[in-house]
């Protein structure tokens, strides 16, 4: 195992990165990008075990119900690439189980790769949004072909591919890039068909990033949480980039070319359901606790607010509960939440979160923008003032009153939240794909025959007389007044 | 156990029956009221074995999540006498737990209670809401001071109520009720903190029924579902009713008047949200049939309308599962579902079922209302025309498609359907009520950390300088884009 | 003009009607349809004046916003076959004024039967869906050729058409049919293509009815306000009907196939937004009475949900109010209604009535079901009980709030209840046909200039600096904090 | 009047302001707030005119619809100091004309302020929400007497007052703050009922200040909107400020304490309303551009949101133009828009808006977020790549996209489109007071009687038997089918 100087000492590897308009060549001295860089190495450090046979535990395959909740319960404590690493080797061995009938040496080299980089211990970012181009045009029908990520050529030790992949959140703090066709392929669109591990540093490799986080030269107690929570997503080029045999695990095989997406999609929503819990549960938090400051905890329709939040919450956790408790297993023994329960929790988080900020916002007031900051409050000129008007009551002083109007537009309305606004939504896909997902995992069968028995129609379609039904059938399971 | 015969002979019993402005000497011959009993005579035959020490599983108390589960799921087989009976039991049990400690004589009476309704296979409904009068004062404040129920005498042997309890399902077609304090009493109201079981046919007992069952006359055929399920609505009258003490429960214990009301709530909602999941995936069947009957089922919109009523039976389910999982167990041994995630789906599915039921509507057209009878299809002169006009294609004939317009009417857009929309409302409590117990059993204090945490406070309250947190803390579980 | 006892007469003109699998020969001796007619007959004798030349204000075309105020006003005091004929003929108006540039002989038998039906005093109904068959395919490739209708036979005096519209409100008790398309028809549905006016006794019509009323042996008490309020809804069959020429609108001019159903949605809407301010009005009116009448009209949740229908009947008010003010005119000067208004209010109206209900029973409670009948009031037996516990309070007896509870479930919760829930959805159709409709006539191109303004963006599309924009242009027109 | 460059030097009048913990010696020097001058400057350049009589049309007093429909357009074109003057200054004249029959001193006060600030140019800022403290208990029961601006002292010449003003919006670049009792006061609370004028540069005013404003060091192109719009927000403290008699409009009077924050209340939530329209309609402008740049604006799903994204911008519309006119007139001829239909208005924008967010956010993906920086785009290691793989087709360019999506970003997603969240629900207080104001200015006696109409009870409570009513009165105008 690395421990965390190893791990930013095997980041200043000649990988190309961009931010802001200016090369960036050693990432843990870039002020922007540092930040991520050190909160994976913090990790490294937490994990690390001496020895030939140690591995960190997000190479652990739950392959029980208890299993399967403990690594995402670990998830909440761990930085995004190991969490991004756990689910993606999850992802390759989904992907690899269902396409073992079928290419069996794709399933071998999967399962080669994620023993390598157990013993490795290294960092993987899944890697699947293409540039897309004009999106009512299918990959081989844009007027630039390298719209959509491509093998370009073929040779017997490999291939080399051309493209580039977006929103990849932590790749300029991984090692390698889990590359996969964004959605389903179809005849003719081999070349489109391609899954790789690609290392960051690989000939051809460019990254430009961006990233929520405040500038460096900002107050940092005017944004408690962005301040000390770093993110940095990448737009990743790849410039004729060749992969060998052994990191390729699909090339031209479209029959499996969504093979890869629905597994990501598995294992992803999953983890952002246990991290809305997490969120919601902070959302009804912070209500409550500015409630409180101000003196509103027991108004009427302060309490309705929070308690929709909590029944926000409280879905989004019954989500994730049914679908880990209702897991499936593959073949191999490991454990696949229930997508079903999966995703129609994730929609759930994602369309109501903008309605429950809103009533955060309802509940907190102006001063979430208008709070004077910190240094305003250090000052002798105005600080006495601020002591005096900020605070409300017995308990609650200016500066906790302050932190908590701070933290609220930091969270919700400011850089960082907005970017909750919108991975919230887009994270797995927009609100449409969940739908999508959530109807082809429901039993719409037994639905219907509910349906025609509530019709009184039979199952081969006749129609019943009621007239002709005898009482002794009658029943009512349904729910008293 | 008693067979459907004996238990028919059983409602033979003097009870004091009205409905629509007449006596009705035996409610077996009562038109409005017969399907009622049949019903549940058919459930006794169906529990029905012979011998001493039978009875039937709705006396089954569950000592495991499994158990309570399975009991769960034959709710929805059961006929609403039954499924009351055990979920009155349930509760009494319930509370008799939760009194164990202070008054020992009731927990002991209710479990003799127990297993007296057990050998006498009899059927017992919850009788909890009172007249209530003027809801700005509490139950001693009101002019009349009957309008909620309580105890006008007391002797050695018992105590006499008298007031009047509101929508009992099923009560005119059960043996006993189950009567308890609609809400939490204060001191000084001791006389309405009462609990008993009591007779049907007890002296002084009358009750005036309604119904949204079609009357007799009406064409069955036009109401597929409404005319063979069932359910009366009793208005309970407590004449001046004698109470012996063994059937005595509580009697001026102010402090356990909420007991009974909890413990109810408890039991009714989660056999609520398990019915609900079920009317949920009815009404997604529903969808599903008549757009495939259209031949809609794959226009973008119609697709979507499905997908948010699938999410919402999937998210009502999901709270079920989570509840029954979730359980906890009684000193004794019993399981009981948890509050917070049965509260939340209650919520969840009462509050948007109407929302569901417009989808409904919007995919199923305007010939919800004005598909014409099936005696307008039995009819020589207009048959043939609906025939020809009604059907849509292959495999889809004019009479299978009239049912299912009926069925939709019937089941959401006629009397039955407004009996379910309100009661999905107010059964176990209305939204607010259910807001309550929500926020009452979510543990707001790890909310409350997790938010400080999110503002750098400590938990004594002490904000943390943001300069000040080593960059080794920083972590981010949360979702990638 | 014709006298309520003319136009009772006028109905006995051999027209085939059908009810429940049975002939109807007198319209006004029909129990479930007598009360339509009688209705209608009141309206006539309302309106009446002698002479020749006097005539109803519904064939008043409004020429000024003030006008068309007077005209929507009036809507809300008369009958439905007296809107629809007002309705119908703007309607016919409107599209002869749009057809006039291209075919003016349509347009002129339009004016001519305007003029005609001024002259008789008749009463028009609109006539407009078709049977459709399959959804998914156009007219003229269903397996059955007359699921839409069509013209079979052409000659110089006229056509022969066949098929059915549904859906027909009051088709029962007019005297003649606006027959037009149901949808814009393509090249090759040149049959389709018809629009027409039809008497209700012509050879060959017949209709088949539907109604929400509550069966006339039915305790009309127990239906405040469907005993009294009527609708028949008419499944019409044209089997071979002739149409003269001078009757005939459109018969093959497939370019115009669907002017007709546009000015149909124009008029028919407004009326129904008109409509719906009434009732949005009506459901705030019962919610605060049944709150007052329960003592709960200070509790703070019951005012939030009251305030919120509140919002609701005031929105579509204004959407109302600007639909007016912001009417265009046609170059004859005939008052148009801004469509874009007409269809937000439309669809919100049709889209949150629902919740709108389901705010009302969260309010009312229980007894929307359950209170008993009047005549248990009225039973020496069960009303003393009734008097004493269904009263709340000094001023509020128990007669007066039964009949709200009946009201309420009558006018929300039963079959009228149901009957409002899928019309205010389908009248106009659906809630996607009203988003179109508001999309085509918002105006975008303002819309895109506003984004690009705020994008910095020039409209030909340059990207401007935005450290080049001089300071002195910077302006906020925004609202404050 | 003023030109830009005068009121730039009227602003070095001594006032004492802080930012970020320092103070700031020249507002027109501070880099934070600076452009928030030369933007108000511009403004009075562009109205200026030479003259004694010339005055600007912000101090024009609407007597018609007209002239109101014109001042609110006007509204969109000026800076917020403008808009405020106009705004206060119509407050000013509302509260005068309601106080003028009890106080007519300050009614002619009042009106010689208006007069003297038309003379002067000025730019007046409405001043009315106080520190509050504890918001359970009222003013004069706070621990710190201080929490609500009031009285301290008074002589024959004046006032002294002393407190806190928060969100005071432009406070910090005007000349004069119109301070105002934020709610109610109660006898016993005379000190706190306290109007008046104050220069922002009397002895005792400090103002520390807080802006959305990006910091001016960073790239204003990845702020495309909010680098050139800006607004600051002040925390204003008055330690014993001196106010004369003639700047006083209220000093002790509790009995219209109130009437200035309704007055406001109705013209800064018409302002508002007006200010939402544009909003609206900008959001669907980028939802639209964005779906164009993408391709998808013909896809199902993503027309669907942009339809009700129109909705909701034409409902809010709908409400301003039926507030417009709807005015009534005070005694004096002014117009006063109608608060009923302008607080719906409002109130639908501000609950709908985060909701109208997520659609756009849904529609434009993920790279709202991750687009790089138009920096990346000119450095030409990157530019090359960025332009390759953000164009989407031809006339979609990688800049012109680059930009939309910071745009949609900033506007939306960033510290301005937080600001902006939380605004649109607290401008004009919460979501709460504007359903309280909704609720007191609608006519509830009229639903009231139509819903006794409904229920066939009498206006006096006599409920009718509803067999008796003759079938000539049934009528219905609700609408078909």
């Amino acid at each position: 195992m690395l421990t965390g100087d190893q791990y930013l000492q095997s980041l200043r590897d000649g990988r190309q990165l961009y931010v802001n308009g200016h090369a960036v060549p050693d990432v843990t001295e870039e002020p922007l990008l540092r930040a991520s860089a050190l909160a994976a190495a913090e990790g490294y450090d937490r994990h690390y075990q001496p020895g030939e046979d140690a591995s960190g535990p997000y190479f652990l395959i739950p392959t029980s119900v208890d299993e399967l909740r403990q690594v995402q319960d670990m998830y909440l404590d761990w930085d995004f690439p190991t969490i991004s690493t756990s689910n993606g080797l999850l992802m390759v061995l989904t992907a690899a189980s269902r396409m073992r009938a079928d290419f069996p040496q794709y399933a071998e080299r999967a399962l080669a790769y994620f023993e390598d980089a157990k013993r490795r211990d290294i960092r993987i970012v899944q890697t699947i949004t293409d540039a897309k181009g004009n999106r009512s045009l299918s990959p081989s029908k844009q007027d630039d072909p390298d719209l959509y990520v491509r093998i370009v050529d073929r040779s017997a030790d490999g291939v080399v591919i051309r493209g580039a992949k977006l929103h990849i959140s932590s790749a300029a703090i991984a090692h390698e890039l889990m590359v996969m066709p964004t959605k389903r392929m179809k005849p003719g669109e081999e070349d489109y068909s391609v899954a790789a591990a690609v290392p960051v540093n690989a000939p051809g490799v460019k990254i430009i990033n961006a990233s929520f986080a405040p500038r460096p030269d900002l107050d940092p107690d005017f944004y408690p949480y962005s301040s000390r929570h770093v993110m940095t997503e990448g737009f990743i080029v790849f410039d004729d980039v060749f992969v060998p045999n052994d990191r390729l695990f699909l090339a031209g095989e479209v029959e499996h070319s969504a093979t890869f997406a629905h597994a990501l999609g598995l294992w992803e929503r999953l983890g952002s359901v246990g991290s809305y819990v997490r969120l919601a549960d902070t959302l009804v938090g912070l209500a409550q606790l500015i409630a409180e400051a101000n003196g509103l905890e027991r108004i009427g329709h302060i309490k309705d607010k929070i308690a929709e939040m909590i029944t926000y919450a409280t879905l989004i956790r019954a989500g994730f509960e049914a679908a880990v408790q209702h897991s499936t297993f593959t073949p191999e023994g490991w454990a696949s939440p229930d997508e079903m329960f999966t995703n129609a929790a994730k929609y759930h988080a994602a369309a109501e979160f903008s309605r429950m900020v809103r009533h955060l916002h309802d509940i907190a007031g102006g001063s979430v923008l208008t709070a004077p900051s910190l240094r305003d409050l250090r000052n002798p000129e105005t600080g006495p003032y601020l002591e005096k008007y900020m605070r409300t009551m017995e308990g609650v002083d200016a500066e906790y009153r302050m932190r908590l109007f701070h933290t609220i537009r930091d969270f919700t309305a400011d850089a960082f939240g907005g970017w909750k606004h919108v991975t919230v939504i887009q994270a797995g896909g927009g609100l449409y794909a969940q739908k999508v997902v959530v109807t082809n995992h429901y039993d719409m069968e037994n639905a219907k025959a509910l349906a025609l028995e509530t019709a009184g129609i039979t199952p081969d379609g006749t129609v019943v007389s009621a007239a002709e039904v005898p009482s002794a059938e009658l029943t009512d399971g349904y729910a008293p007044l």
